[in-house]
Order: structure tokens, then C-alpha cells, then sequence
């Protein structure tokens, strides 16, 4: 483990049966309260995009939107929203994807992006990997280059990356892994 | 209206009927996609707290989430969620507020903040002022100081900001109002 990641560590609240029974949460939100540690998380981030030129850094909804806004603005590149289904107000492209029972989506606008964008996906949290393989191939059906695919935190024994490196997505990429 | 008033006024998309008929939505997300854009329009929130010297960045779930987390990186603060009820993991402090009917309310950790912190509240639209005045009260009410509330856009016609004034709140901030 990194320094960076034993400070991270030292900051997830684990919170038991949330949102539902059986799930522990890794709730981040002292990690975003610490002004100094959140600035060492995205200058973390940060360093394998800076030569990237990229045109957009995509947030997962929705504690995503806060790694991809900081990411974004450091990097002066655009924002692109990855909503559950119903949230984005105009016309969306969809991809669905698989849970444990039924099935799940992801959503963003139709003109989010153009063929041969360069851009960077990020969420909090990479546990099974279903809905950020699922935001990465709704990206690359719409014509764009997913770079690098970015996480705070890595639940290893959950085999996330394993399922974004079988749909193609091998730049990835977190600061602590459990 | 500034010339940053004018560029975000050209980018804004107007959704008849989201999420709900006769409601005329504010689809910023051109806004967000325009990395130029979206750099001046934290540039210019970040001005007036620059010398603030504060702690912490509150955003308003879930657009608000994005500006908070750019100006609260720029700052080197740190962010503070406020949520719908349920969305927080951990124990929670909550203020109701008044809807046309009935009610609703906003949430936060109830370690978000301690007395004498210095806080800036953001969301990406400011209209009636009921979320945004029952945020800046609970921040209040655990004892913190809140110094600005920002906004890219007003809606001056629902006079939100009477209503922010009203609860005491002065330091008021919209790059755009209509």
C-alpha cells in the first residue's frame, strides 16, 4: 500500500447493511472533508491524464461528478455526466448491464461526445465493475477512446478490472486496493 | 449581463416539461462539456472566495456537487455534501423546508462541520431559495459560518435570493440571472 493509499485508508468510515443489508459501505465522505488529503487524491489522479490532452473526464453518478469536476478543471477539459436512467434531461443513449438479479443501466446525453474524443472515465468505487464497463462501452459506442479508467478505491477480491480488461479497457487505474 | 453572463446564457439548453410538465428545465450540461467554458465559470465563483480562507466548499446533491468540488480543489478546502434524505451513509442532521405542497429536506454528516468553520454554499441554479436557504440554516444551526452562496444561474423572477437574505444570508453570487 502507498502512503497515499494507508492515508485513504485511514479515512473510509465503514458503514455496515448500507444502502441495504449485507453491503459495507466504504463511505469517502472524510475524505472529501479533509481539504489536504482531497488535494493529494486528485494530483494522484491527475498524473496519468496530464499528458493526455483529452477533451473529457465522465463521472459516474453521482460521487463520480466530484473526481471528474476536479479532474476536469485541472486538466481544462469538459465534463461529460454518466446518470441513472430517467435523470438527464434531454435525449440519452443507454447501456444496460447485468446484477446479481435483473439488470441495471447507464445513461448520457446523445451528444456527450463525437468520434475520436479522448476521454477519461472516474467513479469513487470500483467493486464488480458492471457499471463503469458499462459507461466505457457506451462511450466507445458512441465513437469515442476511453484512455484511462480511474478509481479512488478498488475492491480487488470483487474482480472489477478483470471485467473492464475482457471488454477492452486496460488503462486502469486506483489509489488503494482491498 | 457580463460577457461570461452572454457565453453561458448561449450554451444553456431549455427542456419543456423536465422533470415534471409545466416546468421549463435548465440543461447545463453543454455547459459542463465546454472545458473553456467551464474553467472560467469556476474562475469566477472562485473570486470571491479566494480570501476567504475556508474550510470547506458545501455542494447541493447532485449538480452542485460539481462546482463544489472544482472551487473547493482550487481552494484547497474541503467538500461537504448536503444530500436528499437517505443518500448519506452515516449519522445525519436534516432541515425541512416548505414546498408548494407539502415538504422536503436536505441532509449532511452530522460531522460535516464544527463552530466556527468557514463555509461557501454552491448549486448550479438558483430559483425558489427553499434548498438552498435550508442549507445554508443547517450549516448555521451546527455552528458554522456562512460566508458566500454562489450560483451560476438566478432565476430573479422566484426571488430566491430575498429568501436567502431574509434567513440572514448576504453574500449572494450568480454568474447569470434571468
Amino acid at each position: 500500500m502507498t502512503e497515499l493509499g494507508r492515508r485513504i485508508d485511514a479515512r473510509i468510515r465503514n458503514i455496515p447493511d448500507f444502502p441495504k443489508p449485507g453491503i459495507l459501505f466504504k463511505d469517502i465522505t472524510p475524505i472529501l472533508q479533509d481539504g489536504s488529503l482531497f488535494h493529494d487524491v486528485i494530483a494522484a489522479l491527475y498524473e496519468p491524464l496530464k499528458n493526455e490532452a483529452l477533451n473529457y473526464v465522465a463521472g459516474i453518478e453521482s460521487r463520480g461528478f466530484i473526481f471528474a469536476s476536479a479532474l476536469a478543471s485541472k486538466l481544462g477539459a469538459g465534463i461529460i455526466l454518466l446518470r441513472k436512467p430517467g435523470k438527464l434531461p434531454w435525449r440519452t443513449v443507454r447501456a444496460t448491464y447485468q446484477l446479481e438479479y435483473g439488470t441495471d443501466a447507464i445513461e448520457m446525453h446523445e451528444d456527450a461526445v463525437k468520434p475520436g474524443d479522448r476521454v477519461a472515465v472516474v467513479d469513487d468505487l470500483l467493486a464488480t465493475g458492471g457499471t463503469a464497463t458499462a459507461a466505457c462501452c457506451l462511450l466507445r459506442d458512441c465513437g469515442a477512446e476511453v484512455r484511462h479508467v480511474l478509481f479512488m478505491i478498488e475492491l480487488g477480491f470483487l474482480s472489477g478490472r478483470e471485467k473492464l480488461r475482457s471488454a477492452g479497457f486496460s488503462q486502469i487505474h486506483s489509489l488503494l486496493c482491498y
